[in-house]
């Protein structure tokens, strides 16, 4: 039986954040709409002794041919290493047999690809089709992904970025520019970003809410992907309270590991809250925006869906690239 | 980054059910038992359209230098295809850093390696040392390599089998008359066996228990390793209960999965039951077997403890003998 072995070199060339991507997501969140994923939930291994994490995701989805178990690790003293912090894999294995048809070592680039490509998909589906300008909250790697996979679904003219180190606001700005080919300018103030964007994107790993509930105005759409922990909290739980519309990835982590948890804790929001999924909106049994002044706000945690749609995608490129190495195992 | 790539081929090779592998189990139980592990829940994802189902393990332990994800998967429909249902991978990540050091393709073979292991080391832990017989429940695959490991650490002079089907039963005998040396018989009946042996070993997939509380007798050990699952049951609950020690590898685990559920459901044990874990005993903290007529019972559900302590032996020993194949990734 032959696994093919891809390295993330290939991966990253085989597999680019465009709009196939975008579809990928697509299938996985339609399929967890449809009721055709089944998803247990997140494995989380914490290892305290090494300031350390390990979460383990997967999901089988009727339709697709292969189920993936996905491992993101987070060892957060590798930086004094000149290691990074975060790293991964995909074992895709066969959704007919289970035998192990491929191991993805992309060392998390999938994981961070499948991320902001449910960032563009949330504003595919949620956001104003005329909005131009989109505003980001935090410089690091997902605030440049998040952004150029928004760009391949709305037509942005201008970016907007804040973040708490102003240096690396700024160093965002100078490349992005370049990247994206559109401005793209720092604000001082998460505030003033909020005010001014039609689309905001949050990618910030804080454990204290950050954008206001009266910094958000009519028309506007929100993606918060920051938060995946029970310890983080992007958005004011009044902030959540003023959306018109609340939609998650998957109601039962955002609860756990999202922005429902605090909101709810506040007691902004009823318990169950009024929210649905992304994946019952875009299979029709729910309703997203409604006007062009409704207020969406769309929460991501990470979903095992996306890791198979995002995985089985990878290997029908490598099968039909005949890249990576087979093994005879 | 390298990683090293093993096969199943290559595994077998390196790895074989010797004492190594024993006491490789022991390290993971004494962790346990010392609080030098991390080891979070079993994720089961059950694929009922597929008739499949994927158990993923792992554990973080201190002293060791990597940490195994390990993927069990069974697929009940593969025998009609012509291959077995049971598979199953290891990723072997450095503990320190989170990356990937190798991925051991090996089938599910370092999981059968590793049960095996345990419930030699249950009767090395617990059984008598002049111990001279041991009776099978069972004729797979663990049936075999629970007595050839079980060989090892007590000085058997007879083995007898039961099994469902005669003509296993017979084959078995045969086979393992051959393997180990030592007369292989079979009996009758599940009672005959238990009847008989100093110790006895439970390697079915039974949803009804089968063995009996008054086929127990002084002197006898008892190893339960079929029940994994919340259906499952080999013991009665009686025979629970008439055991002078009940021994667990994990409690929790043994709560939800194993013999201990059935037997408090019946009311014959308490909630909490009077159990302790192996490893408890193993560093010290708990006793075992304290005289000659002790009755022990080990229930064993397999714990990523194991898994994390077979991964690192078997990769300590590729890098020995410089196996499998470097990618660099």
């Amino acid at each position: 039986m032959n696994v093919r072995i891809l390295t993330e070199r290939e991966l990253r060339h085989l597999v680019p954040l465009d709009l196939a991507a975008i579809d990928a997501a697509e299938r996985a969140f339609r399929a967890l709409g449809e009721g055709r994923a089944i998803q247990p939930p997140v494995l989380a291994l914490e290892i305290a002794p090494r300031n350390a994490e390990v979460d383990i995701k997967t999901a089988y989805i009727d339709g697709i041919p292969q189920l993936a178990i996905k491992a993101s690790s987070g060892f957060f003293d590798n930086p004094a290493r000149g290691l990074p912090s975060l790293s991964g894999f995909m074992a895709v294995l066969s959704a007919e047999t289970g035998r192990v048809e491929a191991v993805l070592l992309d060392n998390g680039y999938l994981t961070d690809l499948r991320t902001a490509a449910a960032g563009a998909l949330a504003a595919r589906t949620l956001a104003r089709t005329d909005a131009r300008s989109a505003g980001v909250l935090g410089t690091g790697l997902q605030a440049r992904l998040q952004i150029e996979a928004l760009k391949r679904v709305r037509p942005l003219e201008k970016v907007l970025v804040w973040g708490r180190r102003a240096d690396a606001a700024q160093a965002y700005a100078a490349e992005m520019t370049q990247c994206l080919g559109i401005p793209v300018e720092t604000r001082d103030s998460a505030a003033a970003v909020v005010r001014e964007a039609d689309i905001v994107v949050t990618t910030t790993p804080s454990r204290e809410p950050i954008v206001q509930a009266d910094w958000l105005h009519a028309g506007q759409h929100v993606t918060a992907m920051g938060s995946d922990a029970p310890y983080k909290n992007e958005i004011a739980p009044a902030a959540l309270a003023r959306a018109t519309r609340i939609v998650c990835d998957r109601i039962a982590q955002s609860l756990t590991l999202g922005e429902l948890r605090p909101a709810i804790a506040a007691g902004c929001l009823s318990s169950p809250p009024p929210t649905v999924e992304l994946g019952a909106i875009l299979c029709g049994n729910a309703t997203g925006r409604t006007s062009d002044r409704d207020i969406t706000l769309c929460d991501l945690t990470g979903t095992g869906a996306q890791d198979t749609a995002i995985a089985a995608h990878a290997l029908a490129l490598a099968n039909a690239a005949g890249l990576g190495q087979e093994i005879d195992a």
